[in-house]
């Protein structure tokens, strides 16, 4: 039998935020990015369509239910969702909020250069807008 | 009223292959990728998560759909899904089939390099490959 565990690259690239039952939610640690991944605690887990049907659904479910928290941020022009999987195997969902000031617009952020790393304040203020959005009804907020 | 129209960059890049109640499929003219876009034929549609719940749902199925296809692909390592709108914002789904050899690996498709037209007989491989596949019993294929 095989456990889940977090990737270790996802595990360094990213923030605990909250957790449903399906899922882990992430911040990642970029300040120039409102940008949130979902991880499914599923153990060996690489292709959405390979999930088990329920499991598919609700993590729709979460993938937009965040999209959504993103889209309301004043400064997000288009929210942008990918599951890619090339470098981290591990299925994870990124979401993240975009606009024509941010350094990859309009490419994709994937690759596009090192992070800088949030300040304690910006990393507050995003984890209190996701925790203070309808996501607090199907995510409990860890150790915030 | 408005009434869908699919946008002309989506046109140009892009080949017509199928339709569904909800989507067109279409098959990105490259070469290089096995690479299809579902455009659901919502007038104004812009975010995923903006679209009516029940369209939501079978635009996930369907794009889920394709990623079986395109990961059942001999060459297929890992199906990409995107969902980016930067460029282009009339809603669409990216799913696109990858490998180590292919040119942009591991790194994102969109905004890697311009596009290198399909032969006539990649097209007619890949277009069947879609029609034989269980997209057939949801999407009619046009015109071909």
């Amino acid at each position: 039998m095989t456990f889940f565990a977090l990737d270790s690259r996802l595990e360094r690239d990213t923030i605990e935020v909250a957790e449903s039952p399906l899922s882990l939610l992430r911040l990642f640690n970029d300040e120039r990015y409102f940008w949130v991944v979902l991880v499914p605690k599923v153990a060996g887990a690489v292709e959405w369509f390979d999930l088990p049907e329920t499991h598919q659904k609700a993590l729709m479910d979460e993938a937009l239910s965040c999209g959504r928290v993103l889209g309301a941020q004043p400064n997000t022009l288009k929210v942008n969702l990918g599951a890619l999987g090339n470098v981290v195997r591990q299925l994870h969902v990124h979401i993240i909020g975009r606009n024509e000031t941010d350094p990859a617009w309009p490419g994709p952020v994937w690759g596009h250069s090192p992070a800088v790393p949030m300040s304690a304040q910006r990393q507050s203020e995003r984890i209190q807008a996701l925790k203070n959005s309808a996501l607090g009804l199907r995510f409990s907020f860890t150790g915030i």
